[in-house]
């Protein structure tokens, strides 16, 4: 997408492949909003403390960062001993994967790129195979969300208040994002909306990331704290939500994603507003039978007990200094919290599933899973 | 209620008034949860400036603070000539309710001290019933809110899961609190039970002065994001729904309150939870006749983009030093906010109001107004 640095506007993605120095290029995410910087993961072991490290973080994002990895790996290798590369690799992948252990994303691309490995005759072969595995896995995250604002785009006409929730932007796949793909689709269709940012506590993904992103292309959006969605609702201000999964079950149309979706998939039944999920089919469980049975990861307190961001001081005198990143503790010192990361939302709550393959109810998956990519 | 410092528990209201030295003692709620202090306002005037600066918040807060203000200013006033005295007394007034214009309990508060004094026969009488007449307000203020306590317990049981949003605690009042006050009368019962203070963005007062509070009286508590609300009344971690109201509609029985109350009332509906209101008769509203009418203030976006809190820092070098307060922006720069700082939740989501004369249905209200201080 556009980004604009010291006045001068370029299209981005959020990981590509810089093929004669053999570096992954990175958008460093940590220090977004305040700060846009690429940088170059020099080596496969880089790369994967990229991974580790969050400078790159959401599923496609972290997927095609992975799969240019092993095949940035792959390139070191000298010599042409067949055995010996298939060793090589074999540390390289699982150097990938170790990064984000509980991670699909990461293990699904370097599996596709493995397989495609294995046509090569020799070792050189199979190291340029690699690198064009590598991209086309990441064309095709490009290509998938651009599917996603083709069937979404449609849902949003000139005018429309639409509510977001996190971040399920460009920053989290290669490029355009799953739930932000119709707005920018919409917005490069030339329709005039406005946008509400959750600011999506705790870490604030809304307030940080998607405002970051929305600002950079220009669409209209107001950052809202999570307790107002229901308010504005009420008033009549909010008019189609969309937001991102973690998972989405294929059996039951149920959707798990950050903390508060169900919140305000309950809110927008109340009123009536139509309540669309946008995924990549990657995304779609089509195991698990129960959304119970979706693990909730409980994070650390901290995230709940403070927040980041950009130290204001009026002077700086003593203390803090204007423009230092910090984390700051709100809460009271001697309280503790609970930190659920992800809730599920029931396939009655949902309006629609916005994929590549077009917008279905969420009890339709199971029926449509053979256009929809399940695998018996 | 109990506060602890330096290892000492001592009794403390939130506002108190030392007669021998002509002073209002207020506990200086700006430097909670952080630090616990005293301080005391010397004159009428800089009883003012502590409304106004918010040393002192809460409607029963600021109410007992005004009536004493009033009385120490008419305290002050040398001589025995009537007239002037009623002129002093005007100044007085007029400089209390200036503090905080919007809010009507200052108001309501000196206009009892008043109405007392007209009693009095001498400037030395007068001077007299308005220390008494302030007083009795103050401890009526913590009668209601006895009151509230000891209707409201009955509805906690051993065991339960207890969920409050943002502060009606004793802090808010001159002591006990409304909302906090069913959970301090079951503690004091010996009953066990657990508190989920929501965060309370923005401004966080859940996080910041009731887990303070709750901490100090030694009740089982945890932050939790206001996003994770919903999740938890999901999996049956939530019993019980008790909040505090700034205004209630007598007519209606909707309840405007801070900014999310709203969302928490949809989703106990949802799940079949209890939703309480804890209310003074003081912030019945008799006049208004649909809550759609009530203002809802917008406040300044910056609560939305940042928050204020503790800079942590691992070693300080260079710029943000440990332990300083500061203000944090976490939001994008270049992003502005909507701050919308209540909301109305309808009566049907209500399902009961407690009262310092017992728990009503909101929709009875207005059918029991004569018990429940209507004037006509």
């Amino acid at each position: 997408m556009n980004v604009t640095v010291r006045g001068k506007s370029r299209l981005y993605r959020t990981v590509t492949f810089d093929a004669p120095c053999n570096r992954v290029r990175l958008i460093e995410q940590r220090l977004l909003p305040q700060a846009f910087k690429i940088v170059a993961a020099r080596t496969f072991r880089e790369t994967a403390t990229a991974i580790r490290d969050m400078i790159v973080r959401g599923a496609g994002a972290i997927g095609a960062t992975a799969a240019y990895g092993l095949a940035q790996g792959a390139r070191t290798f000298q010599g042409n001993d067949r055995r010996k590369f298939s060793r090589h690799i074999e540390t390289v992948y699982s150097t990938l994967a170790g990064a984000r252990p509980t991670a699909v994303d990461p293990v699904n691309a370097m599996n596709a790129v493995r397989q495609a490995m294995a046509r090569g005759k020799s070792v050189e072969e199979q190291q340029a195979i690699a690198l064009a595995a590598a991209e086309e896995f990441a064309n095709a995250d490009v290509s998938h969300c651009a599917g996603i604002g083709q069937h979404g785009a449609k849902l949003i006409r000139n005018g429309m208040n639409v509510l977001t929730h996190c971040n399920a932007g460009w920053l989290a796949f290669v490029d355009i994002g799953s739930a932000t793909a119709p707005l920018y689709a919409a917005h490069a269709a030339g329709k005039k909306f406005h946008v509400f940012c959750d600011e999506t506590r705790p870490r604030s993904q809304g307030a940080t990331l998607t405002a970051w992103e929305l600002a950079q292309q220009g669409i209209a959006h107001q950052i809202i704290a999570d307790n107002a969605a229901g308010h504005l609702m009420q008033r009549g201000e909010v008019d189609l939500v969309i937001v991102g999964s973690d998972r989405t079950l294929g059996r039951t149309g149920e959707v798990a994603n950050k903390i508060g979706t169900y919140t305000k998939a309950v809110l927008a039944k109340r009123h009536g507003i139509p309540f669309y999920v946008a995924i990549p089919l990657s995304t779609i469980d089509w195991q698990l039978r129960h959304g119970r049975n979706i693990p909730i990861e409980e994070r650390h307190e901290s995230e709940v007990l403070g927040a980041w961001g950009v130290v204001q001081t009026r002077r700086a005198k003593g203390g803090a200094r204007n423009g230092k990143r910090a984390y700051v503790r709100v809460a009271n010192p001697t309280s503790g919290a609970r930190n659920p990361g992800f809730d599920v939302t029931p396939a009655e709550l949902i309006t629609g599933i916005i994929t590549p393959a077009g917008i279905f109810k969420p009890t339709q998956l199971w029926d449509r899973r053979h256009e929809l990519g399940f695998i018996p």
